[in-house]
């Protein structure tokens, strides 16, 4: 089964590297770009077919390794 | 408009941040997990009201700035 994290700052967090990326697409002449966030996505194969049980799996693999809950916030899906 | 933008490495690039996930997820006993892969989403605001059309400026931000295209890929999403 195929497993999708999606990792992100949670908002109110500074998102320096995206503040980063913000300026540099201002100074390319993309001025209309605000907001940027970046985060990470996690793609990978996973064993079993329960999506239900995979989705309690992925959530306890954030909690204890994927995401620093105290600054970031997660998403898991599975397909 | 909000974009989202992927970029993530191409197959068969090696991907040592994903190696290390996978190892660690490993050592804490989950041993199903394979062919982990870690990527980048971006999120921000555009103006404009024209999919099509950012689409393609999203494209292009990618070419210049956002994606190494020798060894990155990347897709464009606006909703």
């Amino acid at each position: 089964m195929k497993a999708k994290v999606h990792v992100y700052l949670k908002p109110g967090v500074l998102d320096v590297q995206g503040k980063a990326v913000e300026g540099a697409l201002h100074g390319l002449g993309w001025g209309g770009v605000s907001n940027v966030r970046v985060g990470k996505l996690l793609e990978f194969d996973m064993d079993g077919a329960d999506a239900e049980a995979a989705k309690g799996e992925l959530k306890a693999m954030c909690e204890k390794l994927l995401a620093n809950t105290v600054i970031e916030s997660y998403k898991v899906e599975v397909a």
